[in-house]
């Protein structure tokens, strides 16, 4: 039809077509549309004659690619089986626990397309708050890997790094890889793209490399380099989680147990055995308080040694943005800044990656304790890590050199003082108004950091747009929320 | 744009418009679309250029009524304000319990259009089960009913009628509103149509007369006959219900707390001061079980307790369906035989209703106890209560005859022996695949009920269909499914 829903899969027929007349189809019916041997479950709608032919259905843009097949092909519509999982769903929204047999019901039908928006969002309210016990999510956690694809190495060590995110420019991944790589560890980085942020690692890492990777070349990039950072959405890795993102970020329900299945059924799928969580707190991050990590770090870990993935979670300071750019290319060239050494790297940035990757170093056997920052800080310092980090990008298919904005506007401290605070989900509402991670050059750079003394006049940070119309956008609203980076009497 | 989304309200715009470029709107945005003076939160999908304008938004049709509006008309597009109500969701589903205000806050934003399907069901899901309290509940009741319309009456003593479910045919509703009109009681009975059964009490008593009449045409009816069977939903009582419905249908919890506010709040905007409840019991009703029947009557006459609404619970055998008719017009066929006292009437359906009817008699004070079921009887037999459904039918818009099926097909014993059981919703469901009640000639004619002796090739039932698609996709559902009707041994 040429309609983006969005993800949801929809299915168009006039309701004065033979097989609505027939079956008795309805607006807002499930239907199965079959197209050779592939099939999907879609939401119905039902349109006027002037859209459509009374003999073809038309399909979103979702439901089309899941499809796959050309115009024209012939399609089978039926009625979907009955979701006999769903009373699960319903047993534990009654007050009962889910089983481990359940469980993998549930997530094989969300895997395969068959719930509903509606369903899913059901079923993320009923995991919501602590509503999952330790054991169901150990049981959610095996579903999601044992519905998709499962990777194994022949490195008897794979470790992995993830960060619980919500702080704008905190781009170590590709640094930490880089690092670890170099020092001879394994590990198979998959990232995402930006859901609801500026930019997730994969949409900073396409600025440098390619990162759509089927999983064949990424086992080739990962056999001869140790190491990749690619975009996991194509990888069939853990793939009931990418459906359930979609009703989740809207929703933003937090949810422990879906949070700690989320992380560690890709780290599992991914074939690793050692996983690093950089968790920062802050009040304006997403886990918000030492109580929410206490918490989220103890189900990490039960899920963790239950499933045979050991789990280090690192707290890390979370009230501001890290290094100068929020935003695809604007974070990649703080990237390339940190791996070449150049004079005037964010030192913040460099620091949290030197520091995770020691630890990582540590995990994965390459150096005693306490040996691991050294270590990783002789690796950047001696050109190892960038060496690499070209050999990993040239192996994902050429190393290349992000974009510039063609239209910036600097925004200047309102009075003396000293820089108090520093509010993350605003900073990022502003890159996003200015079009990122879509408009890959647009965003921010950040000129201050907390306890910075300015002077009023002084620059805090320049917007960077695409287009006039999305500068002047953001521009606008960032102009009305000078609260956004707070300046307090010195 | 001529697409029916069901009730859903979605914008459709092109990515490259002026619009989504410069506010950074993305598919599945949510987008307020004002038009003069109205406006409507509306999902965004993003459509490709042959489908619209570049300066245009296209609307589905329940957005398109919401607004009222030209094609032409200048629209305003604009982000929507943050749902602040929706952190009271989020803190029920983190444990916490709703407040009444917080209730308030909810159901206002869910009236006034604000909370996309995704926030409903998290909401609808949150309340499921048991999760309310009774004072939750009253809240809630509260809460829908301060959300709508409210109406008044000069009679004191103003009685309502309402039947839990469930069970295909059982149509009493009319005939009761008959008997009690005639008794002289005041009776503003507004009813649904179907959501998910093959006909609601609005779609049968629409084959008799017009049933969407507006408030001041309704209230005439009831200040001039005592009584009418309306369409509740142009009323706008207890609007949040009718949304919130269209969630809770495919999701399909049970919900003591959301159904008891559900009747309630309908009841109270209504302007009812007493109400009897039918509250079929069986196996294949909507209340399947005695411990769950106690269960909703208490919510129920704890609710209408607190709220000043005298609720009387009557259990009904709920095992098979009542009459003969399953579909608008085979039902309204069934209610003139039994309000004409035809010969053939059939018994079941009678003997409820006066049940009933007798019952509300004597809640409404207008027969002492035990004396009300004679009464109702003897307005039946001498004609006063089929004068009063004309009269009332005249005054809606005039009395009509229901249509007659085309094509019709008979299904038969396949043994000698005696009817077992009769499953109401696979009944239901064959009499939908016929068409019913979008179709409203189609249905079923049950011609057995159960204990009754039957002989190999004995009709069980007759299906009803205005095509002979239609006619032979319900038949080859049934010819599939014989279990519907189990006959035993003698």
């Amino acid at each position: 039809m040429g309609i983006n829903t969005y993800q949801e899969p929809v299915a168009y027929l006039r309701s004065d077509s033979p097989v609505c007349r027939a079956q008795g189809f309805d607006a807002h019916s499930r239907i199965r549309v079959g197209l050779g041997d592939r099939a999907v479950i879609a939401t119905l709608n039902i349109v006027d004659p002037p859209l459509l032919a009374p003999d073809r259905v038309g399909l979103s843009e979702a439901a089309w690619r899941a499809l796959g097949g050309a115009d024209g092909d012939p399609a089978q519509l039926s009625h979907p089986e009955p979701l006999e999982s769903f009373s699960q769903v319903r047993g534990k929204v009654y007050g009962h626990s889910y089983s481990r047999s359940g469980l993998q019901m549930v997530i094989a039908d969300i895997t395969a397309g068959r719930y509903s928006e509606l369903e899913m969002a059901a079923f993320v309210t009923a995991c919501a708050g602590s509503a999952l016990s330790l054991d169901e999510t150990i049981a959610l956690t095996e579903a999601m890997v044992d519905a998709g694809q499962r990777l194994h190495w022949p490195s008897a060590v794979v470790v992995d790094k993830h960060c619980v995110g919500g702080l704008p420019g905190n781009r170590t991944t590709p640094i930490v890889v880089a690092i670890a790589a170099a020092a001879g560890l394994t590990i198979p980085k998959t990232s995402s793209r930006a859901i609801t942020s500026p930019s997730g690692t994969a949409d900073t890492m396409a600025m440098l490399a390619p990162v759509d990777l089927e999983l064949p070349r990424m086992r080739q990039v990962v056999e001869r380099e140790g190491g990749c950072v690619v975009w996991g959405g194509a990888m069939g890795l853990s793939p009931a989680d990418d459906l359930l993102i979609r009703v989740e970020r809207p929703l933003d329900f937090d949810s422990e147990g879906q949070l700690a299945a989320s992380i560690i059924s890709k780290k599992l799928a991914a074939g690793s055995n050692h996983l690093l969580i950089d968790m920062p707190v802050g009040p304006t991050a997403k886990v918000r308080s030492a109580h929410a990590a206490d918490t989220l770090a103890r189900r990490l870990h039960g899920v963790g040694e239950a499933l045979g993935l050991n789990v280090r979670v690192t707290r890390t300071d979370g009230s501001q943005p890290v290094g100068r750019g929020i935003g695809p290319a604007l974070e990649a060239w703080d990237l390339l800044a940190v791996l070449q050494n150049q004079a005037g790297a964010p030192t913040d940035l460099r620091e949290r990656a030197l520091l995770l990757a020691g630890q990582l170093l540590e995990i994965g056997g390459k150096a005693g304790h306490g040996e691991g920052l050294p270590q990783a800080r002789e690796l950047l310092r001696n050109g190892s890590a960038w060496r690499k980090f070209e050999a990993i990008c040239q192996a994902q298919g050429g190393l290349r050199e992000p974009p510039r904005a063609a239209h910036t506007q600097e925004f200047t401290a309102g009075r003396d003082g000293r820089v108090q605070s520093i509010d993350n989900r605003r900073l990022a509402r502003i890159a996003k108004l200015a079009g990122a991670p879509a408009s890959p050059a647009a965003g921010i750079e950040l000129q201050v950091h907390c306890g910075d003394r300015v002077e009023r006049g002084q620059p805090l940070y320049r917007l960077h747009a695409q287009s006039p119309g999305e500068l002047a956008y953001a521009a606008a609203y960032a102009g009305a929320h000078p609260e956004t980076i707070q300046i307090t009497e010195d």
